[in-house]
């Protein structure tokens, strides 16, 4: 728990603030106390129990602030019973990962005294997130001074205050001195070290953990590449024949390295204790509207919307809209190679040192607007994936990365698969390539990190001033500190990051081999990448709530989706090598055959062995096993209890031989 | 239950007999009584609180008759703790399908008074096998009179006595009445109807019933192939252009079809209750030997066998093995081309209805030939998988399948491969299809029912003669009933049935399109197959036990790999057509890459299509969701009165002001 920081409750006593509440300058005052009293109120009054305040700030002078602040904590009893409730998984003395009940409390490892240190603040955070969004109306037909807000029983009620726009944010709060620490250990010392997983899944929470620990893995996984690309660089720059080798190599890497993350992530999944963990049931997102009907899961009422209608959206307004982005992205493509085209003319006119520079603009030019296209389809896919109307969170996030992906695979990759198969020239492929992936990289590198980075310490700096007159050296009051998170940036997840890797993943296993210093090119990147990502998320966002993760989810799928295109296209760049076509002096036919026949070998030993390794490594799924076997014979014991008490009662029911009379 | 048949029990009362132990004539006095005494013992004491009885025979005169079989039977009170204890799906008050448990047992819908019908028998059968087998040794160190068959705590007591002999076989008894029912609804009446496969499912279990179901469901899906397949067969006979139209459907059909399987499938195992059933921690097949230690899982004292071992026997002895059989089916290939050859040679010299007759002969020889190498393989196959040694019957049985369906798919199909893509001879291939499928046929249909069917009835009349003088029409007695059930074969479970349809899809996805009357023929064999397998079923065979089985397992997988391979095969006939040919007059090269690119799109959209049809139809994924939220729920609240009762604790603690100082 966070020293130093502390809220006085209204009966005297004090709390750790864990998470910041921030209404609308304007909320009625009704509103308010309604929502307080929901907050505090017992859980069998239907209650969240938790501890509320308001932020009381030292110096009102500014005018500006927001007054509308609340504070969120909780006792520890309550924390518990909420790790109980969001079935959160611990260590158990026997060193085995189980479901945390407070009955058994005391036997699980790190349990001491009364439990204080149990809970990280992020589990703290995340257990707090989690009561104060299944907080339910009861009987209110609205918000209490809002009659249009309209509520029902059982809906969430800050979904619902957040979706009309009363909550403007909710957010929890970093811990200064542990973010010290984990920054120092992450980024500030200037050495080689593994990322500091544990700790950034201690303060961040377990998705953004495997976010960093795939971030690793990936850049790890490369080197090997990186190590046989440079003297491939070095010293057949021009030979294209041997190319043939890298792309076997290639081949084999894209298919191992993916099924041995599977195991790797099993294994942080079960340490970290999402492996096992069971997903609640998901509640509505809040922009979802519909028709106030029945849920015929829960029974409970809420806004239902029919399947077809958003069918009928996907398929006749998102298809058709993603279909046209596709056609435009290709149109975009044949302007560059009309200016490829045009460029090289001009140099072969005459040739001087500026014209070629130039041979190099129109990859550069086409790199920028391939990511400013990105950048405004990410908007217009979210825009309408909303659109659909979604019931889940979950299934809207599914539907926007399947579309973004299209967009930007199609997008990046269009013209290297034009260059590659349709014009087969492997020196413009090699320059495109490297162009691309330069550009896209330092284009990423500041949008992502040092702009916004900027931004923050401009205007850090001026809160800064502020507050530096009162206080020298010591650490900001709870009131600043708390302004001064709430002007931060939102953390939106991480699926900008993991769609930079995606990309980065498919120039890597795609065409790698015709340039070769695209792996070290890329293991660069990652390096910076992983110093630029924890800047970011210590300095420049809120802290963003603990997201339980138990894989990377769809991007697994869409990592094996690339690396078996990548199986296809490399088996077509070795069959184009004039190395291999040798082999088959007279007959183009016989060489297709056997490429063909190849790949279809390759891919049929890529799904095989994808089904042979286990996903789980076996000390693990031997741990697994333990423990269903464990709550099988628990629940055998119950039933032979239960069975002696029925017994008795059989017993009367026989000798008054009402029961069971024997077949004759 | 079974109505007319009981047994006397040692106390005077009598019990319905369900199952049949029969113990080797000669086994020692002593350990008959320690089995039947661990039978009978109280749960509590570690016993299996069954009843069983001896057989007393009415007519002793026979002395080969082996007098060492037991009747086992149970109290309801007994079965249904059973019930609860294997984890038995049954019918709701609700309509949904829930996991029986006796507290509840009211609130199940076919509960009435004291739940005397409420299992079916063979559930009781099932059950009682279960106890039986998780009858497990306490103190003893061996079985007592043979101390050489050593025991040790944990151990399976039949399954131990099953592999050293002591127990001859253990079956589960017919029901007559139910039989004579069921047979009349099933193959008796001779006009079309769908096969009753809930009374298949009550009489013999749910994976039984769902082969039944795959056969019936497979052959609906043949219909429309088959009418298409007429017109081709009268029309177009010598037309091999016009089978490009058959191939495109042939490759969309067979995806289709397993699609719809798995939903349809799913909605049979969740009416029967065993699509979420829990399968039960496995036990150690009775053959599986190796030194003893602990189960790292169960921590029980079992043998272990090191994995490596496996390894070396599986890589070293069956991988070559399974190769050098491959090659050996390659060469007998070889013998039936050079026999074709010399046929067609002697054809071609002095042409007349001999020779025609003749060019048959090698083709019926082969597929002979190729029947009797399967059956010998199978042998083959289950020793070395027997001497591979694996722990458990499920893996035991994959690997089983998997070396059997290699060879098979080998066997089978490499001459036709051959004769398709290597001499690209169409009218061969279509006479060898043709011969491979109606030889096998009739042979299968041959060894499989008609032989069996004709030897039983040839031992039921001896027995009948010999009982037939002192009952005119009444029942057989018990005593005679069981020895007549004794002496049947016993069925070797789904294996061979599915094998047979897989060879079978087999021969109707890859090659149907040049003989469109494949279909036709795999229709008529799988209507008179269910009658012969009904047959063999309910005359022929012993009862088997009932297996619970939620989908139709590694075969489902098996038909995939099929699918897979028909959409390349056809791809690769539809490219080969003249009548596509046509379209690249100038370029093998381009005709090659369009076949190839449209195969690589038809096996991209194959996996989409796998991917977005959900497995389970949406009612009943409704239903499963519906039953997790209430255990959800109930387990919160379950929760939340623990908290009530943790809250009374804490504030005692609160109050000595032992528990929770807030920071400061």
């Amino acid at each position: 728990m966070q020293k130093g920081l502390s809220v006085s409750d209204s009966d005297g006593s004090t709390f750790a603030p864990l998470v910041v509440l921030e209404l609308a300058p304007n909320t009625k005052e009704e509103a308010v106390e309604w929502l307080l009293k929901r907050i505090r109120d017992k859980q069998q009054d239907g209650g969240a129990e938790l501890l509320v305040e308001k932020l009381s700030p030292e110096d009102q002078s500014t005018e500006k602030d927001n007054p509308n602040v609340y504070m969120v904590g909780a006792s520890m009893r309550r924390l518990l019973f909420g790790a109980e409730d969001v079935g959160l998984f611990k260590e158990f003395n026997d060193g085995t990962m189980r479901s945390f009940t407070c009955a058994n409390r005391h036997n699980f490892k790190e349990f001491q005294g009364d439990g204080d240190s149990f809970l990280s603040m992020a589990e703290c955070q995340y257990i707090i997130k989690h009561e104060l969004d299944t907080l339910r109306a009861k009987g209110e037909a609205h918000v209490p001074g809002y009659p249009k807000m309209k509520l029902y029983p059982g809906k969430s009620v800050i979904r619902r205050i957040q979706s009309k726009g009363i909550l403007v944010q909710i957010f929890p709060l970093h811990e200064n001195e542990e973010l010290k620490r984990l920054s120092f250990s992450w980024y500030k010392q200037f050495k080689l070290s593994f990322q500091p997983l544990d700790d950034i899944r201690h303060y961040f929470g377990e998705g953004l953990a495997l976010y960093f620990a795939f971030l690793e893995y990936f850049t790890f996984a490369l080197i090997p590449m990186a190590i046989i690309g440079i003297p491939y660089y070095l010293f057949d720059w021009e030979d294209y024949d041997k190319y043939t080798v890298f792309a076997g190599f290639n081949l084999v890497w894209c298919t191992v390295i993916l099924e041995l993350w599977k195991r790797l992530s099993a294994s942080l999944a079960y340490r970290w204790g999402t492996l096992s963990r069971k997903k609640a049931f998901e509640e509505p997102r809040p922009g979802f509207h519909g028709i106030l009907g029945f849920n015929p899961v829960t029974g409970r009422e809420e806004p239902l919307y029919p399947n077809f209608k958003r069918q009928l959206r996907i398929y006749l307004v998102s298809v058709p809209f993603v279909l046209l982005c596709l056609y435009l992205s290709l149109y975009v493509m044949m302007i560059y190679f009309e200016m490829e085209g045009w460029v090289l003319m001009i140099h072969d006119e005459e040739p001087t040192f500026w014209t070629g520079v130039l041979l190099f603009i129109p990859s550069v030019i086409y790199a920028v607007v391939i990511e400013i296209m990105n950048l405004i389809y990410r908007y217009a896919a979210e825009y309408l994936t909303n659109w659909e109307n979604h019931r889940l969170e979950s299934t809207f996030q599914n539907h926007l990365v399947l579309k973004v992906l299209v967009f930007n695979f199609f997008n990046c990759f269009a013209s290297l698969f034009y260059i590659a198969f349709v014009m087969q020239d492997m020196g413009l492929l090699r320059q495109s390539l490297a162009t691309l992936l330069i550009t896209s990289q330092i284009l990423n590198q500041i949008m992502e990190a040092f702009l916004p980075y900027w931004l923050q310490r401009r205007r850090n700096k001026k809160a800064h001033r502020r507050v530096i007159k009162t206080l020298a050296d010591k650490e900001l009051p709870l009131s600043d500190q708390v302004k001064l998170e709430a002007d931060m940036s939102t953390y939106l997840g991480t699926f900008d990051d993991y769609l930079e890797l995606f990309l980065l993943f498919g120039y890597v296993s795609l065409f790698s081999c015709v340039y070769p210093l695209a792996a070290v090119l890329v293991v660069l990147n990652n390096v910076t990448e992983m110093y630029s990502d924890a800047l970011k998320m210590c300095k420049v966002f809120k802290r963003p709530f603990s997201e339980p993760a138990a894989d990377v989810g769809v991007w697994q799928l869409a990592f094996e989706a690339m690396s078996v295109i990548a199986v296809v296209t490399n088996c077509a760049l070795i069959g184009m090598s004039p190395q291999v076509k040798s082999y088959f002096p007279e007959s183009d036919t016989q060489l297709i055959m056997w490429v063909v026949a190849g790949e279809h070998l390759l891919l049929a030993v890529k799904f095989i062995l994808t089904f042979v390794i286990p996903d789980i490594p076996k000390n693990i799924q031997i741990k697994l096993s333990r423990l269903e076997f464990e709550s099988l014979e628990a629940l055998k014991k119950r039933v032979s209890t239960a069975s002696l008490a029925f017994n008795d009662t059989l017993k009367i029911l026989v000798e008054s031989s009402v029961f069971f009379t024997p077949d004759t």
